[in-house]
């Protein structure tokens, strides 16, 4: 049974999303944020201290489009795959590996220097990170000019693991910059039934964890 | 004909030390920091322009980890990569995506507000990145303590893309900070043969930069 620790609206969506696409089993375990500060307990699950968390069987992951790959080569083949043979094969794992490397960590420093911890509030670090994740975005804006999904023809893990940066940018405030491109791309993976089951997979979670924190309490 | 365009001690490292680990021909060409200010001609090879960027044939890449895995499926197979029914699989991956999203980017920060752009010396982000890196090196120190590489018994493409981000902790400094077991691993990492080609590959290319730069002036 595979077990993914999740924390709402963090990047652990991204392998949340990709098993409600494949239709896999799982046990979604919510935690409040950050769960080293508010469940130290989980320190002694996962040592980081960082979402996401999976396990499977005796695998144990913490990245997020890590995960996602890891998920779909282990219980493929799935088409949210792109296969060697596949001369997109390069663009997809680009795509893979540039999701959280280029897309996402910008937006933690907007978040942190901006949100998180507003005693050290810093806008020049907000603006060069803002500017610096708008740059990147532009590969993203120029793939789906003609395109509906980010390459192979179809829609793939990569469109799971970038749009969890595009629904980051949500709540970094940055999405409101979007190029046309992106933001019509958004809007449709929005639309996928598997973006909505994960979404409503997220709030059950979510309302079931503050029903036992209160009877704790 | 694989070509790699790379800066001096730049993250591109990883795909040149992937290529000479396997053996693979590559066209290498080396840029001058940051290409889209000294080598604006760059823009026209790669709009982001980032570095690294590989060409194969119609094969575009930017993520240097990413490239790494790609070369390793394409040009394999190769006891480099990890098979999906290894039981290393899962942290084999993990590592690979763990290398540039989470110890490289902070070092990045550390790089610019303290030695890049000396205008806007910031120590506190210095301070606060410095530390997330070592934070997450944690990682590395654990799984260094009773092995000599990362995962599978053997050297792998996760050795070569966490290596990296080791090297570029003697540039930015927080080489000295390495636990022991981070230190040794390291050691033992510089004294590969396929380690050495691509430094010297790098030094050759890098001579033949400044001559030809000379020849133009």
């Amino acid at each position: 049974m595979i077990t993914l620790y999740h924390c709402e609206a963090a990047r652990s969506f991204r392998p949340l999303w990709m098993m409600e696409e494949m239709g896999l089993p799982y046990e979604l375990k919510m935690l409040p944020f950050p769960p080293r500060v508010f469940a130290k307990e989980y320190l002694a699950i996962n040592p980081l201290g960082t979402i996401p968390f999976m396990t499977d069987g005796e695998t144990r992951m913490t990245e997020s489009s890590g995960i996602c790959h890891y998920l779909g080569i282990k219980y493929g083949p799935t088409p949210l795959m792109v296969s060697s043979e596949d001369p997109a094969y390069g663009a997809f794992l680009n795509w893979m590996y540039f999701s959280d490397a280029t897309l996402t960590f910008p937006q933690t420093l907007v978040l942190r220097y901006s949100q998180h911890e507003p005693e050290q509030r810093n806008n020049k670090v907000v603006g060069d990170y803002a500017k610096w994740f708008l740059g990147r975005l532009r590969a993203v804006e120029a793939a789906t000019a003609n395109a509906d999904t980010l390459c192979a023809g179809r829609f793939t893990a990569a469109d799971i693991a970038i749009g969890f940066a595009l629904r980051l940018a949500e709540t970094t405030g940055l999405a409101k910059d979007f190029g046309p491109n992106v933001a019509a791309y958004w809007t449709r993976l929005q639309q996928r039934d598997g973006f909505k089951r994960a979404v409503a997979a997220e709030q059950k979670a979510g309302i079931e964890q503050n029903v036992a924190s209160r009877v704790r309490a």
